[in-house]
């Protein structure tokens, strides 16, 4: 069975949001993010992967997979039949590469990350500058347009919902974005990214910060 | 013909590096970063690509593909026989995907990209000491290894060239992690690498900064 390592409400929810639309069971490791720490049996979440940092997919094998670009077009590829990536070579599938690439960059790497790492102003002043022209290209893309990639939900949709649910705690009013708005709230009325959503909320709450 | 988009020594440089080891003829287009002006003819780089960030490849169809991720894997598919990339659904494909994210995200993104956009210290501070911890991951990987993926040469170590390039102007100095310096020389000595560098290094200079 696949394991994946994640922390509440972290970017690794992206990955738990693919494998329940995929319909794929796994197990789950709490690994907690800022101390190292595995919650299940204390151990060294640095041994699981060098990086320190979720998601981490163990796959059949044992290999260990990192990078939500990766791990979700694996998930994905799992499953062809749930539709959650266009079929390698389609002119679609670059088009969820370049959107799996953009979010986690530009919204996840560039603004979030800062946002929850860097706890002083010096740090954060330009990327929350810079977070407002970012924003606009998704939500100039979602005008009219239901999914990011082609008319199905796909894995680049599951990592854009996860960044776009970080914005409020980030200090970004989400309200400013209408097509942002409608699209998560869409995103959020999915069964399976609701019940990852709960999962992870309650979850949140049981490790500290 | 495919046409690229550029700034000399940019994260471009890796699709340049993608076409030439790839054999594939293309129109290169110098598009200035920080002003968004065209050089050829003067116009608005943000009317080719709302983002005003390189590269963008122009495909045969006259559609734009943005962000290195996508574009390196779509140079890479164009033409198997040159094994830039593991075929669709080979494990390996996943690891370049993985590399693909870690270098555009955690090298990249996290640190040169604050190192050159953003001049104040303040911003600086937090990614020039986490970027340590970040090369020691590629570091690690290439002790023993001549290619990231793999027994040869992909699109993932063109772009982890470009960035290890960048180090030294970024202040970093490489000889502190022998297997990365060694692998850049590595890397430096390929034909495609060699010239692709030679272009953008001349170009460099006739673009003010």
């Amino acid at each position: 069975m696949l394991q994946l390592y994640f922390f509440p409400m972290a970017c690794s929810l992206s990955s738990r949001i693919a494998l329940l639309e995929a319909g794929i069971e796994a197990q789950y490791h709490l690994a907690h993010i800022w101390t190292k720490r595995l919650v299940d049996d204390g151990g060294d979440f640095r041994e699981v992967s060098p990086k320190g940092a979720v998601p981490v997919l163990v796959l059949e094998n044992g290999e260990r997979l990192t990078e939500s670009a990766a791990v979700l077009q694996y998930i994905a590829d799992l499953k062809p039949e749930a539709r959650l990536a266009p079929r390698p070579g389609d002119i679609d599938r670059y088009r969820l590469q370049e959107w799996l690439s953009f979010v986690g960059a530009e919204i996840h790497k560039a603004f979030l990350f800062p946002t929850f790492w860097y706890k002083d102003d010096g740090s954060l002043a330009k990327p929350r500058v810079r977070i407002m022209q970012t924003l606009s290209v998704p939500a100039a893309h979602l005008a009219g347009r239901e999914f990011l990639v082609g008319d199905a939900f796909t894995v680049a949709d599951a990592h854009l919902t996860w960044t776009l649910l970080l914005l409020r705690p980030a200090g970004i009013d989400i309200a400013q974005w209408p097509a942002l708005a409608a699209y998560l709230e869409r995103m959020q009325a999915r069964p399976a990214v609701k019940e990852a959503i709960g999962i992870e909320m309650a979850l949140r709450k049981t490790v500290a910060a």
